[in-house]
């Protein structure tokens, strides 16, 4: 049932393999599940499936499900951090101490997270091709940006139940969707477990198996202060998977980059990935001194040192996989024999221009990459209250705007998600945001030179360092009520504010516009333009026998419960409670809690915690249920073992796991050592 | 004269191009350089330059010239900063004030510094492949390095002059040598410049050009007490060079690694250089951090963070230098040439074995090079007091052993530098030593695993944090009497020691030198096997034409001072003084010293301060002068431009610049800014 790898290699642009891809609702490869499985998913179950998934907003990007006709939704702890950090203070830490709402009236409002879920798909293909018609790279780039805020605000005036409607574009452009969902923007948390069993194992672990690890929490989503009653939600099955047992996901995985060229693929190895991960490794190195200064330091800082470790792993391993020379030689190999038969084809035989495109594209970008990522995308700018800033001026400046006309950011559909981001009230730390800006700084100069205008516009005769205290001492977008006026006071009172965070930003903004108008017309527009000639080209050759790149949009994967062999030895797919207690040190992170250590008699020492599958799946992905046949949960999606990481680029079956918590241990939890009755009461326990 | 890039890049394993190539003393090219310059270089000219020159060992690794007869050294203030730091207290702060010793008497020790210059040099080849022939390649290994301790031994006992003598091993092996220097240990600061001007750019000037930095210094050598008078020593002229002029720089450039094969350098980009780079840029954000807590934390990091700053800088041009797929594909075609040219010759073909004995080595070294860096070299043991601990063990263990059995870094020629550096009275921070020890513990766990033995081993039931804690809590390894004590007590003292750092190297010693054992058996053995076949094919075809790689030995390089052209632009070759005032905007690393602002009125603002010339250095002829035809000092080479650094791997005469300070800014700096009457008084101006 399983592919070799040679088969991989040698299989150039053929369809996905088994137990490969995430697959839009529509597109579901049902009859090869069946055939492969035994098993059949049918359109209820894939409409139930779409239902009960939520995708979390705000910081990180997350996946939920609904769990119970009250809205409550689960998904990972680490998904929830932020709200965690938003609600600790001196008196109370439930960042460490984790949460139970013990009544409806304690659940914590999570300022910085909303809920949506997918209820509608509509293919809009035709319309948008219609627009760009005959039009030059850049005029179609234009013209494509507004045909896509035209159709999101005509499908939300049209809509009857306040759907929010977004364009998605599948397969590099190959076709383009209108996604509508209804989103809740009043989330609040019910239940966090403590720190030490929800990130047990911490960084050392992090995209490792064998694993230990509670990373659960449930949020509940509200609406008029009244929890909500979803359109449909899922029933548990205790026991879990068997082995070997075929297991479903769903979810909004971030970003594969399955279907790229290979100068896309050279640009990251060469340029992208190495300039990141140098400049965000001594990040990363200020975070870690940063927290040992006091215990305060180190709570201010912690959510952003854990998502930034996270990324210097994550991003790590993508480059280790692109400078592995089998996956350069077998995407080259695909690519030619792609292009060879593209040539081949009297009606696709112009396609190949697409590659030249490719070409063009990346040069262009190459002459002012480290401009754009340093001014428009913020790397000499850092910290939130330079993001708050930039939020401010530009929504500002695009509010006056026709909708169409308007940054893709800013419009009419997007602009309650920039308000909410810009009045959230969760703390800023003004001595990280000073590292934060100090660190901007500095890396604006020593990447741009001390010698560019921009570098000069910005420091002037102060060193980064002063420029930054100085910026810190003296500006008040540390105060919600100060950006609320901003936000409601609009251009006139951004252009009258004198703070220095917002005067820098504006000082500036022509200048990254600049560069996002050179991004979108020197990069974007022939990059657009020719991956959609290479999609179509695609089709043409393989009809949607293919999955597209992962989106952050709604998909399914599915696979088997199933270990993998390592260096000739096999890794079981279960992990169980005993192993919890053989590994837990007392040392963070493989500390356990009093609770933990006061419930062990209690405590099935057999019971799964976590496992592996072949599960397809990336970022984004993170609180995914896990779904067998009957549509009930068995398992939480939360991270995948170190050959996933590669996956961003191709699916390697014989290696590439994702790990879940198993719902055995969750349910244990609840009833043992956090004695969550009020939860265990609302959620529908199904056993076989 | 100068050579097309387009011939480098066909060229494939010619002869060296005009202007490239470290050249030993014994093989310079004077017909090449009379041929090009119209100017002769004989005999004398190269003694005199030879014993004129001096190695300076410490940290760094620098060069420096004789100015006088009473042993006055010429070198960069960067080369003496260990001893500025040394000196510096809270009374005196001569790290950033500068120094000058206005009388003999006031001179001041550097503990880690000594300087040595290079007597006399006998080919010994023949020796040393008679040693090794008919044995497989571990054998070889082995009976090479005996070999090698056996000649320098031999060697030393037979000078009457008390040389240091030591084999060096050219053309990867093709050639070996003996070398013996005059050595002196007591090396002592005469003068540095204030901090603002002698390293006026900082950071961000770095590796760039246009450049204004006052990088000098004086030192002298001292013997019994006494300023010693060396075999010959170097005039000035205070003018320089002119423009397009033939100069000449003599000096130890360290590590140049242009004919490796194609696999090494794929592994130096795809191994070696990421996870140097990320492993380092997170240890240069912590100091940075760690810099910010107070002035005093500033200054014990101070000299730490500039030598990383530098080497994430160079290693990361250095990586994108092999990521350009230009160089890589140059290499290709060369290897490809070179391979063919050897297989169609009977006498050559078996070396053709060569290449896939270097493709063995590298498949060896990858299985276990992540233990052999975290362990043997220290990655995961970071700190001054882990390395006294290393020296204090290893010396113990191999000074009861045959000179010849011990390993090279403690034979009876090297442990008298070992003892030195053991005994160094240098202050160790301790709060910057728990830094690195705690960073050093965390990427054992990290890079080996949380499961991995040794760092089972290391770190039993403690986290990285606690564990540093407890060993800088407990030591007292930071009192150079207590490491006197160990060092005369030998084997039993250090096996009887309860200080928690010797007995955590004690305890992973073991695992180190197996490693050491694999390193050198799987991996060093056949390498070098390797390189010393493809070393005698070269020589086959090409004699001694091509120059050797650099090794940290004396070596000569010529060139003319030429500026570049930059996107279009022409760069001028000199820089004038009235360009610092322009640039001084008040903060560090671009603010001016009292002094300097105090002179501005009585200085020439004409004056050259900086150049850059073709001349081929790379680290380790920091110091270097730079000399006319003539045998005059007409600059001190201090760095090279940005694409000085994929010298490294290949020489691009279009734009690799070394960057020299100017005699004139020098003279005009003693005379007027420092009123160091006594060295004016002491060297010896030439004017034409």
């Amino acid at each position: 049932m399983k592919a070799s790898p040679a088969l991989i290699l040698l299989g150039v642009t053929t369809a996905a393999l088994a137990e490969e891809g995430m697959w839009t609702p529509d597109n579901f490869p049902a009859e090869r599940v069946e055939e492969s499985y035994g098993v059949t998913i049918d359109q209820q179950w894939l409409d139930r499936a779409r239902l009960s998934t939520v995708r979390l907003t705000g910081p990180g990007g997350c996946t939920g499900s609904f769990v119970s006709s009250l809205g409550l939704i689960l998904t990972n702890r680490h998904c929830v951090e932020s709200c965690l950090a938003e609600h600790t203070n001196e008196t109370r830490d439930v960042w460490n101490d984790g949460f139970y709402a013990t009544s409806p009236g304690t659940e914590l409002r999570c300022s910085d997270l909303q809920a949506a879920y997918l209820t509608d798909i509509r293919e809009v293909t035709t319309l948008v091709n219609a627009a760009t018609e005959g039009l030059e790279e850049v005029a179609a780039n234009d013209a494509r940006r507004q045909t896509f805020t035209r159709l999101e605000q005509e499908c939300e005036t049209a809509s009857q139940t306040d759907a929010r409607c977004e364009i998605v574009s599948l397969y590099q452009g190959g076709q383009y969707f209108l996604y509508e969902t209804r989103r809740y923007d009043d989330v609040r948390l019910v239940f966090a477990p403590d720190v030490d069993i929800g990130k047990f194992g911490g960084d050392p672990d992090n995209f490792s198996f064998p694993r230990w690890t509670l990373d659960m929490a449930f949020l509940r989503a509200y609406q008029n202060d009244e929890p909500v009653s979803p359109d449909a939600h899922l029933t548990w099955r205790r026991d879990g998977p068997e082995r070997d047992e075929a297991v479903f996901v769903t979810g909004h995985p971030g970003t594969t980059q399955r279907q790229l060229t290979v100068a896309e693929y050279q640009f990251l190895r060469n340029a992208v990935l190495p300039s990141w991960l140098i400049r965000n490794a001594e990040l990363l190195g200020r975070y870690r001194e940063f927290a040992l200064r006091d215990p305060e330091s180190r709570r201010m800082v912690q959510e952003d040192l854990e998502r930034l470790e996270n990324g210097v792993k994550f991003f790590r391993n993508q480059l280790a996989a692109l400078l592995d020379d089998r996956l350069m030689v077998a995407k080259s190999m695909e690519e030619k024999t792609f292009r060879e038969a593209v040539a081949s084809q009297r009606e696709l035989a112009a396609g190949i221009y697409a590659w030249h495109q490719v070409d063009r594209a990346l040069a262009a970008l190459s002459t002012f990459y480290d401009e754009y990522i340093m001014v428009e995308r913020r790397g000499g700018f850092q910290g939130e209250l330079m993001d708050q800033a930039r939020a401010l001026i530009r929504a500002a400046t695009e509010r006056d705007k026709p909708n169409e006309k308007r940054l893709r950011g800013y419009t009419d559909s997007q602009l309650p998600l920039v308000e909410q981001r810009v009045l959230s009230t969760s703390p800023i730390h003004m001595p990280l945001e000073s590292l934060k800006v100090t660190f901007g700084l500095e890396k604006l100069r020593e990447i741009l030179g001390h010698d560019h205008p921009i570098v000069r516009k910005t420091l002037g005769n102060e060193s980064p360092e002063s420029m930054a205290n100085r910026l810190i001492a003296n500006t008040s977008l540390d105060d919600p009520a100060v950006r609320k006026k901003l936000w409601e006071g609009g251009l006139k009172a951004v252009e009258r504010s004198k703070d220095p965070i917002i005067r820098l930003m504006r000082a500036v903004d022509g200048d990254a516009r600049e560069l996002l108008d050179r991004y979108r017309d020197e990069y974007q527009a022939p990059l657009r333009e020719a991956h959609q000639s290479i999609a179509r080209a695609r089709f043409a050759i393989l009809g949607t026998s293919v999955y597209p790149d992962a989106t952050f949009t709604f998909r399914i994967s599915y696979g088997t419960v199933s270990g993998w062999t390592e260096s000739g030895r096999e890794i079981d797919p279960f992990t169980r409670l005993e192993g919890v207690y053989e590994r837990a040190t007392g040392e963070k992170p493989y500390a356990l809690s009093e609770a933990w250590l006061d419930a062990r008699p209690s405590l099935d020492m057999s019971t799964p915690v976590n496992y592996v599958s072949t599960l397809d799946l990336t970022a984004g992905n993170s609180g995914s249920p896990v779904i067998d046949a009957d549509g009930r949960i068995v398992g939480l999606a939360f991270d995948g073992n170190q050959y996933s990481i590669a996956g961003s680029f191709w699916y390697d079956i014989e290696k590439n796991r994702a790990i879940a918590v198993h719902p055995a241990i969750m349910i244990e939890a609840l009833e043992r050592v956090y004695k969550a009755d009020r939860l265990l009461a609302e959620i529908e326990l199904s056993k076989d």
